[in-house]
């Protein structure tokens, strides 16, 4: 059952936000979305960390602490599933300007993870819309999300499963949910934060412990032709993509990137204590 | 005072919006503002048009009549001032995937118009962030505005007011508030839609009726090295904004601007009975 946290305390899922919240009106906030296992948020405080970060970089106030409250209430009540944390400046008079006092809204929400989500196999479809990789929504998870939506349903109208950007000078960017890398070789690479990647919690784990599994890896541009040229991930906080296609084309598998994936597995599961390859009907394994 | 409309009645400004609408969570969603005279509308017909006209294009299911008639409630109560309607696609799941089954949001609100608001001038400073203009978000009045929000803080903490957006091949597209016109010799010209810029009820005004004015009228790509070469108007539904200064260079004005600013101001009286220059404290007059 998904649960709902707004400012302190658990809600039903009926009226929560103001019909003048800036989050609502000029999607102006962030959020942030955490795996939960056994109760247990993995990476927990590098997800705080940065979903503060972000707060403080549209100069919206909160204390640490509360965003950690909610993320351990919502935890405790859902065990096995993902949580949400959402952060907006709270209300505001008409137009763009921060209002002075700002009174921001914070609202958590979880829910069960699906059994088609973690591990699924995707077919990709190149987005027409373009990763705007100079503006600061590139890089946080802001509430602005809407070019996400419309290029995940065109390519879902299309017949894929997911949509993969490339930003304003052509670079591959990332996918409308996750960050993407390209095994060649022995290399992997990611696409740097400054052409529009978000930087994933996932990222930074394989970023750190692509060596151990024989990999290394790299920030580097990357050009859509070069994705014709090897395997393919997709990482992010709840799911761990090898797309099957690319524009309809065969995509290849790796053998090390399954193994790098059952070595996340391993790391949540020390973290967490709970491998979610055994969740089965929960989560399905690879 | 502001007032607030929710899915068919007033509300009071407290709770309104579920903490699990797609609105809130993903910027999923579109909205108007118009101006409101005399419990008159201005223009409300091509305002009407063109929510609903969004709303279709993300596919959210409304009826005309329901806006009309919100619009309507929220003008026969705020005789003289703003309104703006949103339009979100409703509560859904986890996920970026449309809701099998939408119930979408309509929620109004109305306010005054501050003294300052109309024709007042402003400095206007050139934004780091380009205005994606391979986003369908760029022609519509969605929900994902913070690019306008960072913009505009970022151009008052440069001491200017408004920031200007140049799209991603570097042509001008809008401000962070307006359609921008450039008048050259006779030539008005505004950038294209395709450029950036959204479809604005006071830029047609302006296309179809600045021949009366001696002016040509004309949609064609502008650059940034144009605009130091002739006057800037500024326009949306609640502003005709003459920048007194781009980049901290003084913008020429020009009288046959502020003879057309007069034209408007006499079309908006004669479709809701007051000038707006009439009313002193709420309008300050040109």
């Amino acid at each position: 059952m998904a649960e709902f946290w707004l400012d302190g305390g658990f809600v039903a899922s009926g009226p929560a936000v103001g019909a003048d919240d800036r989050g609502l009106l000029l999607a102006d906030g962030v959020f942030d979305t955490s795996l939960v296992l056994g109760g247990r948020v993995f990476r927990s405080a590098a997800h705080l960390d940065r979903l503060a970060a972000a707060a403080a970089r549209l100069e919206i106030p909160v204390a640490r602490a509360d965003l950690a409250a909610a993320l351990d209430a919502l935890a405790a009540r859902q065990q096995n599933g993902s949580i949400r944390l959402t952060l907006t400046r709270g209300p505001g008079p008409r137009g763009l300007g921060y209002p002075p006092e700002p009174h921001p809204t914070l609202i958590g929400a979880s829910a069960p993870l699906s059994a088609a989500a973690m591990f699924a196999p995707l077919r990709l479809a190149l987005s027409p819309i373009r990763r705007n990789e100079t503006s600061p929504t590139a890089q946080l998870k802001s509430l602005a999300y809407l070019d996400a939506v419309l290029a995940q349903r065109a390519a879902r109208q299309a017949g894929a499963d997911e949509a993969l950007f490339l930003n304003g000078v052509g670079r591959v960017a990332c996918t409308a949910l996750a960050n993407l890398f390209l095994l060649t070789g022995d290399e992997l690479a990611t696409p740097p934060l400054d052409d529009g990647s978000l930087d994933g919690i996932t990222r930074r784990w394989v970023l750190a412990h692509a060596a151990g599994f024989g990999l290394t890896a790299r920030e580097r541009p990357l050009a859509l032709d070069d994705l014709a040229r090897g395997s393919i991930l997709l990482t992010n906080s709840l799911r761990l993509l090898a797309p099957a296609t690319l524009e309809g084309q065969d995509v290849p598998g790796d053998p090390r990137i399954a193994a790098m994936m059952r070595g996340l597995c391993a790391a949540i599961e020390a973290e967490c204590g709970i491998d979610p390859r055994s969740l089965g009907a929960v989560i399905r394994p690879a």
